[in-house]
């Protein structure tokens, strides 16, 4: 019984990687459709982010069956509740880029992004490269040095955020109320996948350590 | 064992109900400290979020202990599911009234809204309170027809929601960015409120009707 128990959760575990790798390659097509106005790479995130959620409902009924069916002990269990927390913070990474993909789908022809402004995001997406890279190394590994470089990228992610926000409030910005708001809300949507990534590092952690939080 | 699971599940339905009432009492106060610079409420509502973060991890432990020590059959299994699954957006609904919170601070003594778009918002907090009731009367009576009741508020949220950018993109709006900028997160986390409103209703609904979404 343990060792289907095992072989399911080890397979759920694939199924999460799984989802995290799209929701990378969700990131990368987002980040490139916005910052370079490219409406074919914004079409694509857009009608892909079905089969991540698709993929998380899948993950979720087999959780259930697992549960139903194996009837796992205590330190088990933690794992697929762990599992489901997980999925759901990755099905919204994944709607989160989809939303940054919707910005620049609106604004094409046009940049959603000042070319003064640009830098700041570049950077904001490099570092959400990096974060939904390193859980994809973390549900593979169980390292949790790469807990802690998610932590460290995020609160980088944060001082950007914030530099954005100064940015906006700065004399010398004079663009349109429309800029402002495409701004505001992509800056948004770059913070909250960092935090999705680190509520995800976290239950791992929490998987290894004990200590959920 | 079954009754005493029942027992243990009614336990949880109660909790849900505690923590979505906190998350009303959130939203009245992050409403009215938002709309008329009080900032005592917005203290208020700021240093209160930390208890339905508190009361969610303890719901979610109760849940994992009910998972483990009663071995639940696959149909009690997804009301535990979905209580994990309703306890995380109620938790998100209280960040998310915290946040507004946090504008009025942030603002205060200033309102953080001009009076030309403050009747749009009277209206979305409006009907995000019509959806925490609702939310409140689902969870306690398992009544579909609140569901419903939730999915219309939300049209009518969306609708206003996009009303506020038009109005942001409107010749005649002449405020500084720092206000653009607070409208529009305030008005894409009142949106958000809605959103997992919305997410509760439907997992309550697929516990009636077993079409998980």
């Amino acid at each position: 019984m343990r060792k289907v128990f095992q072989a399911e959760l080890h397979q759920v575990g694939e199924e999460l990687i799984q989802i995290a790798t799209l929701v990378k390659q969700a990131l990368v097509g987002a980040s490139e459709s916005f910052l370079n106005a490219d409406i074919d790479k914004a079409e694509e995130v857009i009608s892909n982010d079905a089969r991540i959620d698709f993929l998380q409902t899948q993950l979720d009924e087999r959780a259930i069956d697992i549960l139903a069916l194996q009837g796992p002990v205590a330190s088990d269990l933690r794992h697929i509740v762990a599992a489901l927390r997980m999925s759901s913070s990755l099905e919204r990474m994944g709607d989160l880029a989809r939303h940054i993909a919707q910005i620049a789908r609106m604004r094409f022809p046009e940049k959603a992004l000042t070319a003064s402004i640009s830098p700041i995001f570049e950077q904001m997406v490099e570092l959400d490269l990096k974060i939904i890279d390193a859980v994809i190394k973390l549900l593979d590994s169980k390292d949790l040095t790469y807990s802690e470089e998610i932590s460290a990228h995020k609160a980088r992610i944060n001082e950007l955020h914030r530099e954005v926000f100064k940015t906006l409030n700065a004399e010398d910005w004079n663009y349109s109320a429309q800029v402002t708001v495409d701004v505001t809300l992509a800056s948004r949507y770059l913070e909250r996948f960092g935090d999705h990534g680190v509520s995800v590092a976290r239950k791992e952690a929490y998987l290894v350590t004990g200590d959920w939080s």
